[in-house]
């Protein structure tokens, strides 16, 4: 009963293996017959006026038009002043909150069970400021810069997603002990938003405390918000107990519904163009977009579909210790959502 | 045929558990009749001149003339201005490089096994400058300094230990993408020393991509160097690898022989004076304190009567799962290292 409506979205395949796993998404979808049509924009770095860095000008209004998008793996070029597009895309749409939840594959054994958290990361600012500069020879800073106003909105963010999505506790993770302005800042607006959500348990944590029980007993934390280059850190360690960066989703979310879903691994160069990666992160992030979007039972079914399939040792991709191809694990995900 | 010279070291006992665990410790030391003899100073931040929080100058005075020292764990002082004395510490006595090897205990089962790694941490500035302003109202900023003088000397350091200790790899680990000035300077200078050190092995890793793999197979790591903030993180994460910090030692290291050994656990003001407290950190720290003194052997037969009053069940303290008291584990320490 819920909305069929077709719902355009954009769609950035990106470098390296982006083109052949943002391929097997569109054909799961497909198959699927979930309503959504893809708009398919390029975006490699270009000068915009003022000789400043932006996204090109037809994959920006792509997105404010459609408000959605999903994105897969982009290149960090190397060269000096050439910025992460990556970076780039969070700021120009000003997507505050990354977000990054992190659960165990059924079927798929690592050394921890019942992973079940979320990551939250403020996603604009921080030590990502790119502020930087040279006081003398051999003396440099870099500014971490945190604001009132970015932090209150990724906290209230937390708090908001927890209540939708049923959680029960959300954990600020800082070093306020060290910096105290800046995770100061961002520690008190994290307490100010609790006091008014008093429905959903609040705790402070330190980040080297995180790192140390997370690899004791994940199971222990539900949602974890924190500044954006502890969000870079927890999520990848989060990722690497359950499985890496081929099966953990991603979405960056920001105001009036707009939200960029990706995958957070790398372009794989060495692997692409040989169908054998693994479409499993993008295709979760496109469920992450489904669920925005409110199509409820199409996410629940293509990650049924998903996960059946990865319980299948005969389907899993290299990453995961099987040796299926990239198109053979689509088929079988095609394959069973049909059903 | 080691020199068999009394030595004086200082001894900070600490704050909470401190005491009982560095009794446990000189007790331990008797039974093995090793050569120290100890200092004991005490360390409450003081005022001193100017009004700029200090070491009370008795402690400073036997740092200064004995090099070499013992600490327990110190509370970090909550009031605002008040200086983490850790941290104090480390910074007065330009103690540059902080050492903490992360070795799998043998007998005590983790989800890891074989793991054997050391995480070399610059000690004095990084995120850690302790440089903050606000700019207007609700926009904050921290400072994170990086000095070529300091990266230089701890990726000398680095290196020097990798040899001296028969290891074979160092990995920087930085975000060189993202605070390109900082962790730029940081990585330069450890290429350039990588450069002057070919005999041993050099890679460089984004701690992400570290955090990741760590948690996935931390047995492919070796020597680990970086700025300030990301030691913190890392190495309370690898000690969750090996059973959490009351079993990981660490040594902060200065110039011209002088070091400081410390637990890197809290003060447990829950458990402290209840003799249930584990001392294994700070006794290892206390035989990573043996061994820069040049007392191998030594250092060689309380941490085998360390390691097999572990392996034997009974004697293990609650935070290792067993129900010995910290005096319990204590005698049985004392007992092997007579035989
Ligand atoms: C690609 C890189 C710039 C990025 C980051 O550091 O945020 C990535 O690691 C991520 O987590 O999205
Ligand atoms: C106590 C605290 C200030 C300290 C730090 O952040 O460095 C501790 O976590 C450590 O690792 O030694």
């Amino acid at each position: 009963p819920e909305t069929e409506e077709q719902r355009l979205c954009t769609m950035i395949p990106g470098d390296g293996i982006g083109p052949e796993i943002s391929d097997a998404v569109m054909k799961i979808f497909d198959a699927a017959g979930a309503p959504i049509s893809w708009e398919e924009r390029n975006v490699t770095a270009m000068k915009g006026p003022g000789g400043k860095w932006t996204i090109p000008i037809e994959a920006q209004d792509s997105i404010n038009k459609n408000k959605v998008g999903l994105k897969g793996p982009l290149g960090t070029p190397i060269a000096a002043g050439h910025p992460s597009m990556n970076l780039l895309l969070r700021k120009t749409f000003d997507l505050y909150a990354n977000v990054r939840p992190c659960v165990s594959l059924e079927g798929y054994k690592t050394p921890y069970d019942g992973v079940n958290l979320v990551t939250i990361r403020e996603n604009t600012e921080g030590e990502y400021s790119g502020i930087e500069h040279a006081i003398v020879d051999g003396v440099v800073q870099s500014i971490k810069l945190i604001t009132e106003e970015a932090s209150r909105k990724v906290a209230e963010f937390a708090f908001d997603y927890a209540r939708k999505n049923s959680r029960k506790n959300v954990t600020v993770v800082h070093k306020a002990n060290i910096m105290r302005m800046t995770d100061g800042l961002f520690l008190r607006c994290c307490r100010e938003t609790a006091e008014k959500n008093r429905d959903i348990k609040f705790n402070e944590m330190y980040l080297d405390t995180v790192c140390l029980n997370i690899v004791q007993d994940p199971t222990q934390f539900d949602v974890l918000v924190m500044p954006n280059l502890y969000g870079d850190i927890l999520s990848d360690l989060c990722a690497g107990l359950i499985g890496g960066l081929g099966v953990t989703p991603s979405g960056n979310i920001g105001a009036h519904g707009t939200a960029l879903f990706e995958s957070v691994h790398g372009t794989a160069p060495d692997i692409a163009g040989k169908d054998l990666a693994n479409p499993t992160a993008l295709l979760l992030s496109a469920i992450m977009m489904l669920r925005h979007l409110g199509k409820m039972n199409y996410a629940g079914r293509i990650e049924q579909a998903c996960f059946d399939a990865i319980k299948d040792k005969t389907s899993r991709t290299k990453d995961l210790g099987g040796d299926a191809t990239c198109s053979k694990f689509t088929d079988e995900v095609c394959h069973r959502v049909k059903d």
